[in-house]
């Protein structure tokens, strides 16, 4: 008996219209389905997937073992973190060894910071794996915002909030754009080195992308907490406008 | 009577099926389509819409006026497109003000070196737009090499391989991942930066991502000229493999 093959599929930023052709129809098609999400909510990912999963299609849900109980900067966050990827992957493989394809849902593009990516390190010497890019919540969020990011010759810098303020700060100097993910309680942090490098007066700060909740404002006129998938741009110089 | 809608539609990186369900929706229903064009070529985005532009809608072709006739960095360049995009923005206002909405079609995503971000610019002012974003052309690249890039706090830079050879080089000693765009006659500057920075064995060369005719190589084992809309990716540090 043959084994199944691996999808994996980009489901975009947040509406369902902004799947790719081809990630709808896998996931229409495919025998089992699988997604992450934090132990107390459905998952984005399913979310954006709503009633596409086929009815008689085995599920499997991947939930994260903690959120932000264990700092990333412990070493206790990669090794349980390694155990949970660990433990999906050997669901996953059971699938694909009676024979059945999955499909894993990953919110964005899977290989842009996805979840996703860690079950195919483990998976993809061993099984058929096909990767559906998804649209970047990068994309989601200045096609929303309406703003054009770079121009000619510039450089975009895509660059994740966790960093240090110093880091960040050294990035912000160099980039002509930039997008900085994973804000949440890296806001202030971020405004700041955004403030030391001059650039926080152009900043646009985009949550829910695509969505009904989306919004989109200046990050001077932004006040309160930010999630963890929202998305600050500083876009580049203009070119021939 | 009111005036019509311009949609900006990112139409992928060339496999049709990677439309988004919502541009091959806007595709399909719009009275008006428009795309760029090599003055002798049909046009990247003309041919992955193919047969899904209405047998009714009226079409704007969209020639530059040269391709590498000119140099970048002649001042006649940006004069000339800029008079090439005034062109295009009027003949596009001429459906919206009767009226009728209008498609513009982009190969990738739109506002990631996009040429229809200069006929957004000319117009956003004036009438309603859309922008849809699409899977970007570095998406398509990395999915087709099945290389996750982007690990825990790794920073992407994405870079016009048109810099020059020190420029370069200062980015990809800093980038811990980097995607360079716009190869085409800047390879061999290109290459020779990758290994003075010591990042040519890592480097993967992706070119006509999910088309038939991918190619898909390390760059160390690619000889021969390479088109300007191939790439090369050089994935970030591996995260909790």
């Amino acid at each position: 008996m043959s084994t199944g093959r691996l999808s994996i599929l980009g489901m975009g930023p947040g509406d369902p219209e902004l799947m790719t052709l081809k990630a709808a129809r896998l996931l229409r098609e495919s025998p089992v389905v699988g997604w992450f999400c934090r132990h107390d909510r459905p998952g984005h990912a399913r979310q954006i997937a709503g009633d596409m999963i086929g009815p008689d299609a085995t599920t499997l849900r991947f939930a994260y073992p903690f959120t932000t109980e264990i700092s990333v900067s412990d070493p206790a966050y990669l090794m349980r973190m390694g155990q949970f990827y660990d433990d999906c992957a050997a669901r996953v493989a059971t699938h694909l060894e009676a024979g059945q394809d999955v499909a894993l849902l990953c919110e964005g593009d899977p290989f842009l910071f996805g979840s996703a990516m860690y079950v195919f390190d483990r998976l993809h010497e061993r099984f058929e794996c096909a990767i559906v890019p998804g649209i970047t919540a990068m994309s989601g969020c200045w096609s929303a915002a309406q703003r054009p990011m770079v121009h000619g010759d510039d450089v975009l810098c895509v660059i994740p909030g966790t960093l240090d303020e110093a880091a960040l700060v050294a990035w912000l100097e160099k980039a002509d754009a930039a997008v900085i993910m994973k804000l949440g309680r890296n806001l202030e942090k971020v405004r700041t080195a955004l403030r030391r490098t001059g650039r926080e007066g152009r900043a646009i700060y985009v949550e829910r992308a695509s969505q009904p909740a989306q919004r989109c404002l200046k990050l001077t006129e932004m006040t309160g907490p930010a999630p963890y998938f929202s998305i600050i741009l500083v876009p580049g110089r203009e070119g021939a406008r």
